[in-house]
Parts: C-alpha cells; sequence; structure tokens
C-alpha cells in the first residue's frame, strides 16, 4: 500500500528531524533517540489516546525500527541533512499531509464527527513536533510561525467536504486532501505566508 | 439542564481566557485558537482518558462552537474583555466549580474511590489552565499563586462527605460543592490568601 | 508481596523527591504535592493510558496514601534529606529498577511485543521525573546528563532475553533485570558515565 509507505518515509523524516532539534539543544544520545521518537510517533499516539484505542506503534514494531533508523542517520549525516534541507522539506510536507488523511480517516472509521476528525487529522500530524518543542522548553513553533498546521486543517475540511457532502470517492478525496496541504505548505514558503500575530 | 448551560458557559469563558494568554504570548492566529480549545477542554480531556471513555467533547460538537465563538469573542474584544474583569471573574469562578462537581460526579459513576473523583474533579477544572501554562512556556500559575484549585479541593470533599457520609441528595450536595467552591475563590482574592511558598 | 513493598517505598521516595524540586523552583504547597503525585505516579499513568486500561493508582488508594505521607515527610525534612542523600539515593535506584521490571511485566501480560515492553518498562520508571521537570519549566534531567534511563533499558533487555530466549523463569529474569540497573547506576555515578551529547 501507498498509503503505508509514505507512512514510514514520514516518520523517517520526522525522526530526523527529532535528533536535529536534540543537537540544536545539546541533548544526549538517550534524549535525543527519545525526541526522535516523540516528534514520529506522538502525534499519532495522542490521536489513538483520544480515540481510545490501541496505539499503532505499539501493534506495529516497523515503525519502531524506522523511527530507529531514522535516527541513526540523523545522528551521523546531520551535516549532510542541513545540505539537503529542500529534498527533506518535499518528505516532511508529504509525510504531514499523510498523517493527517490517515488520522482523519482513522477517526471517521471510528464514527466520529466530520469537524472532530478534521481535528484529529490535524493532531496526528501537527502534535508530534508540539510535545518535541515543550520537550525542549520551547512554545511550539507551530503556533507562533509555521503555517503548515493552516495547510493540514484546509487539507482536512476539503477531505471532509469532498467525501460527506460531494460523495467523492475515499481515494480520490484521499489524494485531494493530500494535494492540497502540500501545495499550501509550498505556496507559504515560496509566498512567505503566516497567520497573524494576536494583538 | 441548568448544569450543561453553565458548563458551556465555563467553556466560553476559558476559551476566551485562552486567547488572552495567546496574545501575551504573541503566538499567531491557530497558536490561539488551539491554546483556546486546550485552556477549555484539556481539563476534561484529561479526566476521560484517565477514565479510560470516550472523550466527552469528541460526542458533542456545541462543546467545539462554543470554544470557536469564545475564540472569535476573545479575539474581538480582548480590550473590553480587560475591562469586564469583574464580570469575568465571576463566571470564570462558577465554570471551575462546575467543572469540579461535574466531573467528581462522573469519576463516582465510574464507581471510582471519593477520594480519587475529587481528584478527578481538580483535574477537569484545573489542567487545561496547566496544560496552557506549559505550551506558553511558563511554570503553570495554579502551582504558585492562585489559590482556586485549593477551593476546588475543598469542595470536592464538602461534596463527597455530604454525599457519602451525610447521605444528602446530589442535586443539594452539587449547590454545596459549588457555593463552597464560589465563596473560598471570592475570599481567597478579597483577602489576597495564598498557599505558603515552599521552604 | 516483596515487590509491592518496593514499588510502594519507591512511589513514597519520588514524592519526596517531587517536593524537592518543587522547593528549587519555590512552588507552594498545592503545586509541590501536585508535583509529587507527577513525579511518583505520572510514568505508572502513562503507561496505563498507553496499554489503553485501567489507571494503577485509581484503583489502589494504598498508592495515594503512600504519595501522602511522601510529600509530607518531604515538607517537613527536607534538610535532613539532602544530608542522607546516600541511602535516598539506594531507594531511589531499586524504586526505578523495580518500576522497570513491573511495567514491563504488565506490558508483556498484554500481550506487547518485547521491545514495546522494554520501552513502556522505561516509561514507567522516567517519565513521571520527565512530566516533573516539563512542569517545573526545564529541559527532562534524564534527556541531557543522568545516565540511569539507559541503565533501564540495559535491564529492560535483559529481563526479555532471559524469559523470551533463555527461558529463565520469571522471577529470576525480574532479579536479573533490578540487578543490572542497580550496578550499572551505581557504577554510572562513581565512574561518571555519562552518554554522550549529540554533535
Amino acid at each position: 500500500m501507498l498509503l503505508n509507505i509514505i507512512d514510514h518515509i514520514g516518520v523517517f523524516v520526522f525522526a530526523v528531524s527529532g535528533i536535529l532539534s536534540a543537537s540544536e539543544k545539546r541533548l544526549d544520545l538517550f534524549g535525543g533517540v527519545v525526541l526522535a521518537f516523540i516528534t514520529a510517533l506522538g502525534g499519532g499516539t495522542l490521536r489513538d489516546l483520544l480515540l481510545n484505542t490501541e496505539v499503532a506503534w505499539m501493534k506495529a514494531d516497523t515503525l519502531i525500527y524506522t523511527v530507529l533508523l531514522g535516527a541513526i542517520a540523523g545522528l551521523i549525516f546531520h551535516r549532510r541533512f542541513a545540505q539537503w534541507r529542500r529534498t527533506f522539506f518535499i518528505f516532511d510536507t508529504i509525510g504531514i499531509a499523510v498523517y493527517t488523511t490517515l488520522g482523519l480517516q482513522k477517526a471517521l472509521n471510528f464514527d466520529h464527527l466530520p469537524v472532530v476528525a478534521v481535528f484529529l487529522g490535524v493532531i496526528s500530524a501537527t502534535f508530534g513536533g508540539v510535545i518535541r518543542d515543550v520537550l525542549c522548553n520551547e512554545i511550539p513553533l507551530i503556533f507562533r510561525k509555521e503555517f503548515y498546521a493552516t495547510a493540514c486543517l484546509a487539507g482536512g475540511f476539503l477531505y471532509v467536504i469532498a467525501v460527506q457532502w460531494l460523495k467523492m470517492e475515499t481515494t480520490i478525496a484521499m489524494i485531494s486532501c493530500i494535494g492540497m496541504v502540500v501545495v499550501l505548505r509550498i505556496l507559504a514558503v515560496k509566498l512567505k505566508w503566516q497567520m497573524p500575530v494576536i494583538k
């Protein structure tokens, strides 16, 4: 399943980004690996706790090994990753787009309201980073600058409208949602879009 | 149901207060709305996770729309809310008193020990604010200065004593608990009560 | 049951350490007691939420009263505890070793993969302290300096290897795991072992 592969690539990229945050904060090896896990799997974990269901990575050790691979890659190659920023950004963006749709779809499977499902999709995609920032003693980046949570929200609502109102097929709605998130985020970076600061 | 209306007023007031915190920290619009949700619904969410049951707001979208209304009101009128501080304080106090009783009662319905039920009542009423402060990179206010968690504790124990020992009716016990929390908190503010600092 | 007694001693010691952190941060009495609870019971709570099962302390009020006793002892005797640092350290170390094995064993009872069980054992032993540090607005100590999470990991893997591969009896595996954690941590302190800092 293509989505499953992209999901794992997303986990890998998030794990690397956890290691990069850890190195900025001068954490030790243990802290770095924990941060890789939390960045990659924290959002999905919170989604599953809220759904009151089994936590996905606890039954799928391929996710755990993917985080470990990402952490090791991050530890060895972090200088190189800084150069590959653009490639990295693309995978990261596709990753959060996929997380959003998968989280949203999972919530719909549990018969949740569309608005709740969209929230759970966005939580899946973004709260790993939120918990990472809190553990690093920072106000979460997506509350201050990053546009990407808003891109996830927009993509999520597009999906819900497509499936619930326009009765489109799930696959097409998923592709639209992922496309929306990716396009909005790339535009946001190119055109330096930001949400307005309050006050 | 009167309690249900007060519950929604409490959610509204907490959402406004989330926006006010966000504006102090210069968060962006997205961060502010997330903070409104977490301040208003975070305590109840933690209570329901600990009870290993369905999270209340995920089945009741009126709570979600109330937060959105509170967030919008906070964004538009936050200067005015600063002037209405006294009215705001009354609703906030009644809100946490109601949260405490509802949380406590829910825990008792799940056959938990009275002392556990009181804790869950206090968690419902206060942990939204705790998570808000952690996300804003502050040591939680109620751990340093605010007396109101102690007022909730006292009200909670009064309720449990009234229902379990004195075999009073639930309604009367609820009113006593809410009255206790409100009176203690107003006295605390008027008389500048504070818990002693350790050491 | 010996393990149960050591579990309660561990909870007591962790509650005292919560009070000590609170006094460093000049929290008030309420904040200190909350911190005692979270330090002592937070790791086990997170483990039980991840296992999607009943939270242990909510059904066992002896744990709650042990935390209260530890908090009171910490409030009265905290100067003395500073002198008894060595005794304190031994109990703390045995405490986390026991938490690790109990958490791990509980996860295995829920039919989780060995690697997941080890993670849950380490989470039981260490995340109370992580949440304590986050609430005190600090980057968690075990992400920066402390070797003890690594000792728990090593003990946890020893247990899993002993039980799953070498088919040893549970009791012997538990003692080996506890011994491993205790010996590694004492060696780490004596020989000033630290995990390398990233970068």
